[in-house]
């Protein structure tokens, strides 16, 4: 798994210079069908690892945000090349890039780069989670301690509603809602969030395959809606991403909610 | 007022070095009354700010969010020291330094300075708004647009509830929670986010008296939440900040629901 690694920092490097130089210029952009915006650099990283896929692992599979490459292959890659994309054209920098390498619908191997910090956040299944090669934990936050922030991502149509279940539990946390649901994750990973609540069903596995390895590695825990782990190499049922000591607390909270 | 101006660019300066600092660092900080963040930097550059004002306009007053100084001037500086302190302990770069220079309740000149993107926005009453020297300008969405993004601020026991104005708006608008009104106003006057809804009361003066000219002065407009100008050397009725041009719809639409 360690080429499979080296492999994925390689694709988030040529990402990360691409997100960069994005930032700081004129950007094309327009708007897809979800009324979601998407940049030609969005384009452009997901093609990037789809040509470099074909040329080195011709047999694995790819599944991108805005691309992908079918294969009959059980080894899968999976990408949202620019996580947050409208706070990138927004000019806020919490946008990140994020891989996962998926077997048998597992990731073994995730990779999410924060190019605005310059944060390479890795983990290969088993081995721990790191930031730049230093060991990163989750928080030992309950609900309702000091500090403990929940953000959540939302958006017309989603099929949970994790602004009222973050809006009912405002007296026992901080919410917050930065644009980037992979971004968050780090945080989670990193101790600063203990939770990130995310609707998404169709494609979300490309937004959060990486952060559910690295969150988990770094002590977290990643289930569905209803508790449960899922496959990553194909459609999720929603996630709650949590710091692990509280996933159960959120979790019966946010049972009773939808 | 260019004086004044100087004067204001020169603290943010100081404030600026001292956040990237703290950023990168080990960071000593405790929880205030109402739960909310506030580290040795907040009252640091506070400080700072208050002993500049002594040294150099003894006779004016400072109303601070961690520290004032009280004179029987009608000039005041208002100032965050921090705006968005729990994005800053959490490593989220989206927290900005906010300094106003307030004459009988109306802000004359407004700084703010983002310390990440290293973008120092500025404005002298009639004079415009200003990035770097570059002028800025919000831009001229309608409510309902592709590409109108709604910020808020929420907190347990705010008096407004925004959070589910902007939930209610969700067909419409995309909707974030960043962590810094400030920064989001500067995203305002910028013409990347169209409004942000702001609700706070106690103290919420420090937050946006800066911000509420920039907006202004980049073509934007600024209320409370009755659709009325306010003075910014006193607690304020919270803040409606939009690209001017959907105000009246925001208002109307807030309107419905407080």
């Amino acid at each position: 798994m360690e080429e499979y690694l080296e492999f994925a920092i390689s694709i988030a490097k040529y990402a990360g210079s691409k997100i960069r130089e994005g930032f700081s210029n004129e950007l094309d952009f327009n708007y897809k069908s979800d009324k979601t915006v998407v940049t030609e650099i969005d384009k452009d990283i997901n093609h990037y690892l789809i040509q470099k896929v074909m040329d080195k692992y011709p047999e694995h599979a790819v599944i991108g945000e805005e691309e992908s490459y079918k294969t009959d292959s059980n080894y899968v890659w999976v990408c949202d090349p620019i996580d947050g994309t409208g706070m990138f054209t927004a000019r806020v920098p919490v946008s990140v890039f994020s891989l996962a390498f998926v077997v048998n619908g597992e990731v073994q191997v995730g990779v999410v780069y924060d190019p605005y910090l310059d944060n390479m956040y890795t983990a290969i299944k088993g081995k721990g989670a790191y930031c730049n090669g230093g060991k990163i934990h989750a928080n030992n936050l309950h609900l309702g301690d000091l500090g403990y922030r929940l953000n959540y991502e939302m958006w017309d149509k989603a099929k949970y509603d994790t602004m009222t279940i973050a809006k009912d539990l405002l007296s026992n946390v901080k919410v917050s809602s930065i644009g980037s649901v992979a971004r968050a994750c780090m945080a989670v990973a990193s101790g600063y969030f203990s939770c990130d609540l995310f609707p998404g069903v169709a494609h979300g596995n490309c937004d959060i395959a990486a952060s559910s390895l690295i969150v988990e590695e770094a002590g977290g825990r990643v289930t569905d809606f209803n508790g449960f782990t899922q496959r990553y190499d194909e459609d999720i049922n929603g996630a709650i991403i949590s710091n692990g000591i509280s996933h159960d607390e959120i979790l019966e909270y946010v049972r009773k909610k939808v």
